[in-house]
C-alpha cells in the first residue's frame, strides 16, 4: 500500500520560530534556543528534514527525558597543544558539535591542525552543518560520531556496529564542498519511506531473514540487517572509527550506546585544518576548480543526468526554499505546532 | 578456462635478498636498497603479494624508466607547526611513506597530532605497511594516497576518479588494528585472478558496457567500469580524498596523473595520533580490548566463519610465512630470479 504524504512549504522564519518557542519552554536558554532552532531550520532548508522538521519532536522527548541537557555546556579536560579532549556533558548535541568545530578551527590557526575529541555528547543531527561551517570560514573539516549499535558486522546476523556518520569538508570558493554520509548503504529512514511508496531500493541495502541479499525495505526493516557501505570494507571502517572516536575523546564506545532511541552519550571527533596557513593557498581555489572541471567532463551513463560532487545540489536546494518556502510535510508540520509543554 | 599456478614457499631471507640484489643493480644505495626489499618482502609475508613479489618486477621497470629515483629524498616545502608539506621529489614510494609516517608521529610527539601532505612522491604499495609502522609504536595513523583516474565517478561510464587507498591503524597490545582498503570493490588484480580461475565476483563489482551492474569479472575488466564501495559514497570519498591529498601536498591531483601504468607523482597524506599523551590513556588498551570482545560476541551467518576485525587474519599468516616460507608462484619466483641488470 502506498502512503503518499502531503507537502506544503514554510517560511524559514516562521518554522524557525516555532522552534524557537519549543525550545524555550523545555528549558533551553534564549541564546541556545535561537542557536539550536537555526540548525534545525537550515537542515530543512537544505533538503535534510530527515534531521531537521522530522527529526525534532524526538530531540524534544529526548530532552524532556533527561538524555539532553539544555544547558550544559562542555568542559575541557585535556590539553595535548593541538589535540584537546572535551566532555560534552550530554549538552545539546548540534550545540556542542558547531562549540568542537569551532574550537578545532583554532587549534589549527595555531599549528595548521587542530582536533577536538568530544566525549559524552548527544546526537549531531546532520553532521554536513558542521562541514558547511568550518568550510565557509575557510578551513577543512575531517570528522564523524560514533553511534548506537545499527548494523551487523560483515557476516554477522545482529547489530553491533554503528553506522558512524562521516564527514569531509573543503572550502570551494564562497562555499563549500560536504560530504556527509552514514556507513550503511541506505538509512533506516529511507528504506521506510520507499516502503511506505510501494518502492525497491535502486541497489540491494541489506540481507533477509533468511540471509539472502535484498533490495526489498520492507525485508530489511524486518532482519535490521543493513548493508554497510562497500561490504566488509564499510563494516571495518565503521569498527575503526569507533576505536577512534572512543579512544580520542575518552567517551563510550558503541557497543555502550545501549539504546537507540534516546542514544545518548555519543563520542565525535572534529580535525580541523587552515588552508590559509599551506605554502600553495593562493593555487588551492583553482587546484579544487580544476579536479570539479575534470569530473563535470564525465560521461554520463544517462545524458539528462549531470555528474556531480558532494553537495553541489545543497546550493541550488537551498536557494529555492530560503525564496519559496521549505517543503515539509503537512502532518510534521502539524505536529510541530501542536507541541505544548507544561513546564 | 581456469589458470591455476603452482606455489612454491620461499624463506623470508631468501626473497629479501633477491630483492637486495636487484635493488642494489637498479641504483638504490644500501640502506634505502635494504629498507625496500624489506617492506617488499614484508607485503609478501603477509599475505599481499599483489604488493611484494607480484608487483616488484613493475616497480623496477618504473625505476629503470626513470619514474622512481633511488637516491632521490623528500625535502621540507613549508611548516605549519603540527602540520608539514614535503615534496617527495619522486624517491622510493615506499621509502618516502614510511619517511612521512616517522615524520607525521615526531610532529604528534609535540602536540598531540601532526600531519605530513607529501606531494610528488611514487606509489606506496601496501598502505597498511605505514600503519603497521606507526601503531606498533603507539601512534594512530590515518593515511592515504590519490591514485591515477581508475574509476568512473558515480553515474559515469569513463575512469576519471581514483580508488585511493585509505588506511586507518590504531596499537592494540603489542600488535596492531590496521584498517587498508581501496575504495574500488574489487582490485584489478583480484578480479583478474577470479576471471582466471573462471569464477564470478562473491557480490557485485561493477557495470558491464551495457550499463547493467554485474559479477562477471571479464565483463567488469573489459567496460573499466568498476564500483565505488557504497556506490555513490565511494565515488564521493575518492573524490574528497584526492581534493585533500592535492591541496594539503600541494601536488597533484588524480586527473593530472595521467598514465596508470607509470603513475608517478602522486599526493599523499598522513595524520598521527600520539595516543600516549591521552588523558584516558591507561585505559585504552582496555577499552579496545572491549570493543573487539564485543564485535566477536556477535552471531555469525555461517558457524564456521569468525567475525574479525581488520588485520586479525595478518599475525597468523605473519607467524605461519616466517616459519614455513612465503606462498608465491613459481612463475613470479623464477620471473624474479631471472632479472638481471646491466648498468
Amino acid at each position: 500500500m502506498a502512503i503518499i504524504e502531503q507537502s506544503i512549504r514554510i517560511s524559514y522564519d516562521k518554522l524557525k520560530s516555532e522552534f524557537f518557542r519549543i525550545l524555550s519552554s523545555i528549558g533551553f536558554p534564549e541564546a541556545k534556543a535561537e542557536k539550536c532552532a537555526e540548525i534545525f531550520t537550515m537542515n530543512s532548508v537544505d533538503g535534510v528534514n530527515s534531521h531537521g522538521i522530522n527529526r525534532f519532536p524526538r530531540f524534544v522527548k529526548n530532552t524532556l527525558e533527561g538524555f539532553v541537557k539544555p544547558e550544559a555546556v562542555p568542559s575541557l579536560v585535556h590539553s595535548l597543544g593541538s589535540l584537546e579532549q572535551w566532555n560534552g556533558n550530554l549538552a545539546p548535541g548540534p550545540l556542542n558539535a558547531t562549540f568542537a568545530t569551532e574550537r578545532a578551527m583554532e587549534l589549527a590557526s595555531e599549528t595548521g591542525i587542530g582536533m577536538v575529541g568530544l566525549a559524552n555528547t548527544n546526537h549531531w543531527m546532520r553532521g554536513g552543518t558542521y562541514g558547511w561551517q568550518a568550510a565557509k570560514k575557510g578551513f577543512v573539516l575531517i570528522c564523524w560520531t560514533n553511534t548506537c549499535p545499527n548494523m551487523p558486522a560483515w557476516g554477522a546476523t545482529d547489530p553491533r556496529i554503528g553506522n558512524n556518520p562521516f564527514v569531509i569538508a573543503v572550502p570551494y570558493g564562497d562555499e563549500a564542498i560536504v560530504l556527509d554520509f552514514a556507513l550503511s548503504q541506505y538509512s533506516y529512514g529511507k528504506m521506510e519511506a520507499l516502503k511506505n511508496e510501494g518502492n525497491k531500493l535502486p541497489y540491494p541495502g541489506g540481507f533477509n531473514k533468511q540471509g539472502k541479499i535484498t533490495n526489498d525495505p520492507q525485508e530489511i526493516l524486518e532482519s535490521w540487517r543493513v548493508l554497510p557501505i562497500g561490504y566488509w570494507k564499510g563494516a571495518g571502517l565503521s569498527l575503526l572509527l569507533d576505536i577512534l572516536a572512543t579512544i580520542l575523546s575518552g567517551g563510550l564506545a558503541t557497543h555502550q550506546i545501549h539504546s537507540c532511541s534516546s542514544e545518548y552519550s555519543v563520542s565525535q571527533i572534529f580535525i580541523a585544518i587552515d588552508i590559509k596557513m599551506l605554502k600553495n593557498f593562493p593555487v588551492i581555489d583553482n587546484s579544487i576548480n580544476q579536479i570539479i572541471e575534470d569530473l563535470h567532463k564525465s560521461n554520463p551513463e544517462d545524458n539528462s543526468v549531470k555528474i556531480r560532487y558532494p553537495g553541489e545540489n545543497v546550493l541550488k536546494t537551498r536557494k529555492e526554499n530560503l525564496e519559496n518556502g521549505i517543503p515539509v510535510s503537512k502532518d510534521a508540520w502539524e505536529k510541530l505546532t501542536r507541541i505544548r509543554i507544561n513546564s
